[in-house]
C-alpha cells in the first residue's frame, strides 16, 4: 500500500493547572503538527490556555480543541456520567472559550478531539455522540473531528459525517492493537511501546495504513493523524524518532489544515 | 434637562448553578431590556448559560457579559488579587465562553459588564482596568462597556474609550448616593431602596440625569443603563413599577444595542 | 407484625452552597430526628456546615454524615467512576471535616449516609463497598451505615457488619416499591408519592415491616428509618402528616441514637 | 548567645493536586523533623492527603496543618477577602479533614501554620487572626501555632497566646531579613538564597537568635522552627547542608514535638 503523502502527528498540550506545571510542551511543540489543547474542565487555565494557543500559532501547529470532562482532580479520565444536553454545552462552552485566544492570536481551528473519559462516552455512547457532532458542527461545520482509528471509531466517524464534519482518523503508535484493529488493554503485558524506534517503525506502518497486532498479524488500519503521549518522559525522544523514520522513508509529516488535496487552509 | 430619549434597563441573569436556582429569569426578562449572563466563573454552568442565551434572545434582550471571579463559594464578591495578566486571560476565556452559545443561538453581544469584585478592582485598579479593556476591544473593538455612572467610573470610561470602546454608564434605582454622585455604602442607613415607587422615581430622575443623595441634594449623573438586582424578591415589581412610571412620563425602555442615534445595529 | 417501638425520620440537610441556598432545614429540623449533612464535595461548604451542625445539635436531632462525590455541578447525582481508594480517602476527608464541627459544637457523629451516585457504586461495586465501610469503621468503631431496605441494600449490609458497622435499613415513604421490595424506578407512573396522607400511611405501615409495591402487593421491609427529601416542596408536609399518623397510632418518632434497646447513648 | 538545643527543620509538603505532582515528598521527608500538609483547598486532595500523612509518620515527623484559601488555580497564594467567620469556619473544616487521615494513621498533631495568603491575612488582619487562633485553639487546645519570627508574627504570636496557644517562630535561611528584622522582599535583589552552604550558615545564625539583614546588620530573631522550600529544585541539597552545619556545630534538629524542655509528647 502506498504511503500516504503527509502524516499529522499531535499531542496533547496546554495540560498544566495554575501552580503546577505538566507535559513539556516547550520541547515537543517544534517536533509536533497539530496540538489538542486543554480547555480548563480537566485541565488548563486561561493563563496555560492563552500560552498554549500563542505558542502553537508561533511553531504554525494546527490547533485542536480538546473539551473534557469537569473533573479536575480526577484529569477528566474518570467516567462520569453526563447527559448528552450537559456534554452538548460543555462542549460548546469550551471550544467557545478557545476560540476567543484563537481570535487574539489571529489562529484558526483544525480540529476536535474529545478528551479522556468524554472521549469514551463519546465514541460508545450514541446519543453523547450526537450531541458532541451536533455541538462541533454549529460552530464549526465541516471542520475536522479526531475519531479512533479502526472499527471502535466507525460510529462516532459516521455520527461526525452526517452532522457535515469531517474525520481524521487517529491512531497511537505507543500503544498495541488486537487483531480486530482496536487498542489492546493497558493491562496487557507489551501494550504499551516504549522504545522511540520501536514506535517509529510502528508511525511508518501506520501510515502505510498499517498496524502489526499484539499477535503479531498485519492488520489494515486507515490513519490521518499520529497521537503521541505529551506526558510521557520519551515523548521528545518518540517524536523525533517518528520524524527521522520519515524522513529516510522520504515521507512528510504535515498538519491536517495543509491538507492532501489542497482542499483546505 | 430633557428625558433621554430611549433608557436601557438590564439586570444580572443566568446566576443558577447545577442543582442550585438563583434569580427569577423567567419573570423578569419580560420586563427588562438587557441582561448580563454569569459566566461559570462566579455562577452559571454551561447548561445555565444556554438556557440564559436562549431565552434573552427569545425576548430580544442585548445580551451582556458578565464575566467575574474564579470563586463560586463566595459568588465573586470576595475581593481577589487577580494579576492583570490572569483578568485579561479569564475575561478572553469567558467572552468567548458565551459567544459559543450566541453564535449556536444567532444572536450577538451588545455589552461587556465586569462582575462583583473584579468590578470592583477593575474600577480602581489602574492596571486591571487596562487589561480587561484590552481583553474586551480585542474581541469586541468599539462594543459597550458597562461603568458606574459618576465620578467613580471616569477612570475605567477613559480607559475603555482609549481602547476604542463605547461606554454605558449605569446607575441603580434601588442604590442611595452620596453628595459626590458615588453609590453610598450599604452600611448606611437608607443606601437601600425597597419600595418600587421610590425605586421607579429615582430611575425617573436618573433618565433626566439626576440623582437625589442621601443628603437631599440634587446631583447631576449621566446615566445609560438602569440596574436592578434580579436577586431582589421585589426584583419584578420594581422592574414594573419603572415601567409604569416611563410609561406615564412618555418615555421609552430600549436595549443600549438600539441605539438612541441610529448607529449601532 | 407489631410494630416497631421508636422509628427514625431522617433528610438530608446542610445542602446550600455558597450564595445558593437550597433545601428548607429551620423548618424542617423541628420535624426530623435526624439529618444526612452534605460535607462539601457535592453540595455545602464550611459555613453552611457549622451552620446546619449547630442546628441540629440545638434540636437533638442525630447527626449523620452524608459524603459524597466531587461534583458540585452535578450535586454528586451523576454516575463518577472512582477508584475504591478514592471513595476510601474522599470517605475519611469528609467524615474528618464533620467531626471538625461535631467537636467544636460537642455533638455526637450518630450514622454515615452515602449520597447520590456514590451511594449507588457503593450499594453495586463490591470493592466500593468495602472500600467505604472500612473508612467508616477505621474511625467510627460501630456507628451505624445506612442502607437500603430490601434485597438491595443486602450486600451492603453484610459488608457492613463484617467491618463491625452496625446497620440502619432505610426506606422511602415517598417512593413506590417494586414486588421485590426494591425501589421503583422514577420513570414509571406512580413512583413518587405527593400526597402527605399517602405517604404517613406508607411510613406506618413501614413502621410495621410492610410496604405495598407498586402492583398492590404488601411486602415485607425491614425498616429501622424513613426518609423524606428536603427539596420536596411538601416536605415539611409530609413530616407533618407523618408525626400525626404515628401519634395516632400511639408510635413514636426517634432518632437512632435514643436506642431501642437502651444499648446506645 | 549559646545555641537552642534542637531545632525543628519543617516544609510544606502534600502539595501534589489530582494528576499533577508537586514538589519532592518522598527525598526530603528523610531531611526533616516537620512538616505542614496542604489540606485540599489550595492544594492536596484525599489521595494525596493521606499519602502524605503516612510517609510522615513513617518518617516520625512532627505533623503540622496547612489550611489555606479555597483556591486551587491561584495555590492560595492571591490575597482573597475571606470574612472572619469563613476563616474560622474553613479551617476547623480542613483541620477536621486532617484528623481522619491522623486517627487511621495513629498520628497527632504538632502544629498548625496558615498557608500562603491567608498565612498574611492571619498575620495582618486582628479579626482574622483571631477567627483563626479560636479554630485552632477549639480543636486542638494548647497546641502549637507557627508564627513568623520577629515583629511581624507579635500580633498573632499575642493572640495565640491568649486562645491558650503555643507558638512556635519560623523563620527562614532561603530568605533575606530587614534590619527591622522582618522579610525582604522577594523583589529585592539578593532577597533569595540559593546557595546551600550559604542558607545553612544563616540557619546556624538562626539557632543561636540571630539573622544578617539585607544591609549587613545582626539582627535577633527568636527561631523555633526554620523553613525550607520544597518546591525549591535545591531543596534538599539546602536540607542536606543543614543537617551538616548542624552536625558540625554539634546541635540537633528535632521536631516541636519533641520538646526541648521536656514538657510535651
Amino acid at each position: 500500500m502506498p504511503y500516504a503523502k503527509g502524516m499529522d502527528l499531535n499531542a496533547d498540550a496546554g495540560e498544566s493547572f495554575g501552580h503546577w506545571p505538566l507535559g513539556n510542551d516547550e520541547a515537543l511543540f517544534p517536533l509536533l503538527t497539530s496540538v489538542n489543547l486543554a480547555l480548563g474542565f480537566h485541565a488548563g487555565d486561561p493563563l496555560t490556555l492563552h500560552a498554549a494557543v500563542k505558542r502553537a500559532a508561533q511553531h504554525g501547529l494546527g490547533i485542536g480543541a480538546h473539551p473534557g470532562y469537569p473533573d479536575l482532580v480526577g484529569f477528566g479520565r474518570r467516567a462520569m456520567a453526563l447527559s448528552a444536553a450537559d456534554i452538548y454545552a460543555s462542549t460548546v462552552y469550551q471550544l467557545g472559550a478557545l476560540q476567543g485566544f484563537l481570535n487574539i492570536e489571529g489562529a484558526a481551528l483544525q480540529h476536535v478531539k474529545p478528551h479522556g473519559a468524554m472521549h469514551g462516552q463519546i465514541h460508545e455512547q450514541v446519543d453523547a455522540g450526537e450531541a458532541f457532532c451536533e455541538a462541533v458542527s454549529q460552530l464549526y461545520p465541516g471542520t475536522r473531528l479526531m475519531v479512533l482509528a479502526g472499527p471502535a471509531g466507525e460510529q462516532l466517524a459516521q455520527q461526525a459525517q452526517a452532522a457535515g464534519l469531517r474525520v481524521a482518523r487517529e491512531a497511537f503508535p505507543e500503544r498495541a492493537y488486537t487483531a480486530d484493529g482496536k487498542l489492546a488493554s493497558r493491562q496487557l503485558p507489551g501494550s504499551s511501546i516504549h522504545d522511540p524506534q520501536q514506535a517509529a517503525q510502528r508511525a511508518l506502518a501506520m501510515a502505510r495504513g498499517e498496524v502489526v497486532s499484539l499477535e503479531g498479524q498485519l492488520v489494515a488500519l486507515k490513519v490521518d493523524t499520529l497521537c503521541i503521549h505529551g506526558d510521557n518522559p520519551v515523548a521528545v525522544d518518540i517524536a523525533r524518532a517518528i520524524h527521522e523514520a520519515f524522513d529516510a522513508a522520504g515521507l512528510t509529516l504535515s498538519r491536517l489544515g495543509a491538507s492532501r488535496l489542497g482542499l483546505d487552509a
